[in-house]
């Protein structure tokens, strides 16, 4: 039995984490961590965890978390995470970090973009990128895991294997992607406000989103070299889900039939990577509630360029869902343990 | 391993109901009927089910799939059930009939609010009324099942205990409830288009809606003779839920202490009944994707009327949760495998 | 030319004013009050209003605006209009008080349900309750114009004819309303944001919502006598719209020509009000945008209940159109001015 | 006063154009033609047009209209409109074709996207593309005016200016676009169920969506020679609006100040065309219900691309509000006159 703590377990990271762990046959949480909420039984913040938790909410301790825990789950805002670790915690438990602060390898670009300095860059170099698709063997052994951003995992993986095999040429990459609200959290905004967001959608952080970079680098990796891509987020009224709809230039001659087949050579084999059938887009509908990323392409003839399409449900796969199949092989359990939840439609 | 067959797959509680069974330790899907898409992969309406479900559909033969399963479960329109039931079909599986078609006992008052003729009501007195927290131990050894209405298996167990005690004057009931679009159905109505639905809500059915006499025949038995309420429905732009809101006279002198521990002492061991703390109304989004019904109350001493308030999701406890529960108490399994649903929010 | 100021512009309701007062032929507004946002310009706050209005918000100063406009709209949080009104403004200007400080005449009601103490009691008298269907005269002639609270007019506009022409028990009276997210105002609350309000109903407020005694106090003049009724709000995931149902007991042997006749006595030369045709029940997506209330009702045999259905444009007919209409009678303009609106759909 | 004949008025684009015409001080509807609804009242089918409108529908005989009308609205399907003009048509009336009939010059480019023969092609090159910012003067004197699509209108305005001005490469364009679900129609399709739009988006007819040569031809002109693009539309969970984000890389170094300058030279006296502050995204919220277009651009030094982004109300300038605005310029009225409508928000 896997002990888990989480710190920032009253978001709404954190409380998806919760459900999926209550429903882990291998993980059991002895830390509802939530600053905001301490003392607070959890089910008063999330009454959907009525008669299914008792604990209350406590502080952001983590030095005595390591010495409950097994493993610790930071859904945190970026900063805190990186302000908390430090190498006897480390040698204690293992770190999954769903905030930014250990996805990117430079500290200078994690400062520049997100404007704040890095409290424990020593950590840098041996945290782990945990997507697991592309890094699963260094996942397993990984102490401290960083855990993917939302939108990078949806976009990586929609477009990786394209960048990987050469087929498209990385300086054309465009990325324009579409959120469900709850990506925008919980914290009281009057942007967020229901009659805000509903009946509306618009393009943020153009030009500037954090996760560019996250994106930038992971898929520089699969290029060989460094690249600079444009990518644009927008605020959709749903609750959950992300779509990437990807644009790139072919960079040699290629059918539609041969770049199927690079997808299926990739993901033929991941049980949360579904390759659509030819025609069918990834809709967010399709993949809510489960840990699925469903991805295809269209190429345009036309235009000599290939249409890259994903679609996952932000707080599982993007969040949530990929921070327990991190845990799961960190901890030598079955990478699907816990995770096979059917979609919930409608 | 029970083996399910489902006839009417193809709508919204068909398609819950696959979910479920899915993820049933101790059940298997082996028909997927749906009339209107014979030999279409199950997939292909429905792209959740992507790499989960291979099978086609099938058409409603009752009888070949007497054959092959050992219960069957009907999600189909009204008359049905009726007309493909037999003495035959019953000797060799069990059936959970998800339409009205054997829930109400008198054959006239069905006849005259469904406005169709009963095809087998010589089937009637056998079945038995489906709702297991009122019914358990006949649910136990039935053949055939009457799976409640949605909004039937909401407003009894908000108003049932306040009726069966005599708290309540049973002449004074007025249910008002208020249903996400789910609960219309998937066929392709004008009314029904996203354009027409959302930003709206409604009454309909006011003073006519079929669930009337089903409500008022159960809650009869809990006043111990024939009632007669006003139930109400309304269509709320969301996809699931259902809410009660039902307002009764008190019949005698009562606290809302005494009120309170009347809904512990019939619900305090249910799995799937919640009875909130004093001062919390139900919610559909505490309950989404579970199996649960959270019910309260507010005594009103201005008025000496007590309100009585339900949510559950329609399509689980609604339809298909509740008819897994039937399932599984018909099998001898335990009520709640497959069940232990944490409802999923946001 | 009326020249108009608002306190409270930048909230919704304050913001409606805005849409109507800049489309009114007889209108201007020299006034943009908004404690939170003084000196920001207007359309930074609210961007549909780009290229429209150029003005700063401006504080609250009640007496500084008494000096440049001839009529002062409140459309604030309860206490501050009674807080600044005085003789000395009164004289110089009128006042449609969009909170509901002057809506009750009995003080002492006004601070129970309330919570607060009446800074200004000695203007509750004069005040004139502006729902103009029922007061038309005596607005004519206010100084001090109370708005009707938004469920308070739907909820009069349903049930009032019968209540007046005696054919209901008003004992009986539950009035089971459903709002748009809009009436929860536009602050920054948790409960607000999207995903918290998004795919959910609940009720709130049950038998305690501040609106309770302003429909009782106006039914009971109807009545002839006091008269204490059941009102459960509800909050529904859209912007805009009240939905209200209805219940009271008839009080004689009625049939439903006999009240529609009466629906159409009431209400056939009104024009904010439409009683529908037979069988058609009021939907909040057809008064969108506009200034209508849709009412009609169902006799229910069974029950000898009549239901009672309103619906209306919680911002136009339930706040700020409301407002308009009582501007206009105020100042010997056509009723209807600027308020000709036709619902916008979808 | 222009009487006006509307084909095809129970769609939502026609009802909107029923909607701003009883609203237009110098227009009148005197036909309102619908093959589907013949006979039936207008109201019945759209109730918020109850008590505005007593007309009932008419069957789509543009002979007999053109004696009647002088204007002929057709919000139809593809090729009705061209099966049905004639020269005795057009020398008795003037035609505004909400429909692709005429929007192409090339009947083989047309008959090739639409997947259907041209039945006048000889009329294709009198049609005047109606998009008023930048055909206005002939506009004024079009009899047969083929009125723009809702995803052309605001791409094109999004990029035109800097295509015409030769700052983009054109060959670089790729047009991002997401619309709420009006846009798709009334008819009755499973895929257009609220269930199935709510809480989803979806890409559809990525690279095959018939307005991309319509918006190729057009920025064409701009451009001064043939270009090819990338066109996604999405489909978005709410009821109206577009939003456009375009992506190009820059022809030349130029700052962000410099393209400012460009798009308010090209708008600055437009009066429907809002260029958004510096910083400001474009919202559909913020011009809902208006026949504003608001536009904004980014300009990224990283990746030398701009993103052009543009919202508009896809009923209003992108269907009827510009085809009144046309009608407007085809009869000598003020361009404005009625489309002076304030967004409505929220």
């Amino acid at each position: 039995m896997v002990k888990a703590g989480i710190i920032g377990a009253t978001g709404y990271a954190g409380q998806e984490l919760v459900r999926l762990l209550l429903q882990h046959p291998q993980a059991e949480i002895v830390w509802y961590g939530s600053r905001s909420y301490i003392d607070k039984k959890y089910y008063e913040v999330f009454r959907n965890m009525f008669e299914l938790v008792d604990a209350a909410c406590l502080d952001d301790n983590m030095e005595a978390l390591a010495d409950r825990a097994d493993v610790i789950f930071t859904a945190t805002p970026q900063g805190l995470c990186a302000s908390l670790v430090s190498e006897e915690v480390l040698s204690k438990t293992k770190i999954i970090d769903l905030s930014a602060d250990f996805r990117i390898k430079d500290v200078a670009t994690y400062e520049k973009w997100y404007g704040i300095s890095h409290a424990s860059p020593q950590f840098i170099e041996e945290a782990v990128y945990g997507l697991c698709e592309i890094n699963r063997e260094r996942v397993r052994s990984a102490r401290l895991l960083a855990n993917p951003g939302c939108y990078p995992t949806c976009s990586i993986l929609s477009v990786y294997p394209l960048v990987k095999e050469g087929v498209i040429d990385p300086d054309t990459i465009i990325i324009d992607a579409k959120s469900g609200t709850s990506g925008a959290g919980r914290s009281a905004k009057t942007a967020n406000l229901f009659c805000e967001v509903n009946e509306n959608i618009k393009a943020y952080g153009v030009a500037s989103h954090r996760h560019t970079p996250e994106i930038e680098e992971q898929l520089g990796y699969a290029a060989g070299r460094p690249l600079c891509l444009s990518f644009t987020p927008h605020l959709v009224p749903m609750n959950r889900g992300i779509l990437v709809t990807a644009y790139a230039s072919l960079k040699k001659d290629i059918g539609p039939e041969e770049i199927r087949s690079i997808y299926e050579r990739y993901y033929g084999d991941e049980k949360f990577v579904r390759v659509l059938e030819d025609g069918v887009c990834p809709e967010t509908r399709w993949v809510e509630g489960s840990n699925y990323v469903d991805v295809n392409f269209r190429l345009d003839e036309r235009t000599k360029r290939v249409v890259m399409m994903g679609a996952m449900d932000n707080l599982v796969k993007g969040a949530a869902g990929q921070a327990v199949q991190n845990m799961n092989l960190m901890f030598g359990l079955a990478e699907s343990m816990g995770l096979e939840l059917v979609p919930s439609f409608p």
